[in-house]
């Protein structure tokens, strides 16, 4: 199943499909009226698509059931999140991060459960003042690209040279929890379309136009998480992040909030060009 | 006025807007009968819009001339491009390509005239077996992007290396006559819309998913114009046109018609590089 954010990934869609069977759901590029009318058709279509290929009758007590289940998942990651916060953190950016790309694969309940074992663990560990690193450490707030396994680079980067990542403003990172949970209290099908329809219209993903709000969250996040600087990461083939960049910078210039701008890819060629470059800024910031 | 075909221009346009105010209409990235609904809205839309600005009331017989009056603009381009099928065609592809470039802002019932007096000419010189090129030199078929004024870098390329430009499978070329013509018969602005709307949509664009239609075309369009070879143009950060490239490709060489990629910009940097690529082309086409 692809979708249409953007370019790359929906042109890349073709050719997976001539090798696997590959569903494409439209996704819109505003959020007028019409546009949520159109996606709404393509959440349902895609249930269709789903019973069909499986046999099976999607009801609203299971979809129910999976809808809270889910925003479970979110409110877990939202509560390790908030424990960031804190100075000095009690868990470091990268094992955070690691958590959060874990979401998107692992069994639910059993990652709900145990992210939550792990909360009750940071909680005692910021009673007792245990940190991380030191209080004086730089904190970072990356945003931009989702980052998924394997990819670590920044963060392992930032983390080794006397810093912290205290929040990612990305769809792997804040955008996966703090857009609200689906609305769980429609109790028939066609209204739980819709709560699914509008909470992932609601993503502040670069490839909607136009996307300010999501520029006003940088803005937030950094505050929220007392971030002394924004590190802004974009893979080399997203557009939409490459160019949304300018109005980012516009706004956290006039809110005097420091900013480094990293373009790359998966590779580990650029790692020392990177670490002076993360180097060179964590020294603006001191 | 902007639109959401590629992410490129999406997301600048959200830039313009800071200067200018700019207008953004949703082009979808299917073409399924709920794409076309959303399509046609944001057509009635723009009409609204541009009523607005201009204080004027579009009806139905001023927008049926205007229908009428683009349509035969299509048709001269149609009628000009259909002179280069002659070996050796009567025209330059360089000064074919500049033809088709000013149709996109000189006054149209000037172009028309003047396009149709060109081919008069050119029907003259078929007539009398004059032509630009010997009728042994290399035809090429360029497709991909569009070529805006000044761009003439590979055409320019091209037929100083003693080959001959025979057609454009582009947005400023064939795309923009051979996707027939807006239907104008309706006699109702409801009508005339969905026909503007119809014709828009059925671009054959690389920024509509699937775009299957486009690779017919270029084989159809090799054979017409009997094509020596396809020259696949994308600009850099025309994501699109560089994906679509391997379907392209795979389609090319099941047909057993040589192909050559250029992935290149509108400086002149390349220049020396392009040609050599080109003349090397050029020989195994020999």
């Amino acid at each position: 199943v692809g979708e249409t954010t953007c370019d790359g990934k929906k042109k890349v869609y073709e050719i997976f499909n001539s090798y696997i069977p590959t569903y494409i759901m439209e996704v819109p590029q505003k959020k007028d009226p019409k546009q949520r009318e159109l996606w709404l058709k393509e959440v349902e279509l895609f249930k269709e698509k789903m019973e069909k290929e499986a046999g099976v009758k999607i009801t609203p007590e299971v979809l129910g059931e999976k809808i809270k289940l889910i925003n479970a998942r979110r409110k877990a990651l939202e509560r390790l999140y908030e424990f960031r916060k804190n100075s000095p953190p009690p868990i470091s950016g990268k094992d955070a991060l690691l958590v959060s790309q874990i979401a998107f694969y692992d069994d639910p309940e059993r990652f709900i459960s145990k992210v939550n074992e792990l909360c009750d663990e940071l909680e005692e560990r910021v009673k007792n003042g245990k940190g991380v690193v030191e209080p004086t450490a730089p904190r970072i707030l990356v945003s931009g690209c989702p980052m998924v396994v394997p990819n670590w680079k920044l963060h392992h980067i930032v983390e080794t040279s006397g810093a912290i990542v205290v929040c990612e403003e990305t769809c792997t990172g804040t955008r996966y929890f703090d857009t609200p949970c689906v609305d769980d209290t429609p109790t028939d099908i066609d209204g739980q379309l819709q709560a699914i329809a509008d909470r992932y219209l609601n993503i502040k993903c670069s490839c909607f136009t136009p996307n300010d709000d999501r520029i006003d969250q940088i803005i937030k996040f950094a505050r929220d998480y007392k971030a002394d600087g924004v590190i802004y990461y974009t893979l080399q083939f997203c557009l939409t992040y490459n160019v949304e960049y300018e109005k980012v910078k516009r706004a956290l210039n006039k809110e005097g909030i420091p900013l480094l701008k990293i373009e790359t890819d998966y590779s580990r060629e650029d790692t020392g060009q990177l670490k002076t470059r993360v180097e060179g800024f964590l020294e603006r910031l001191s």
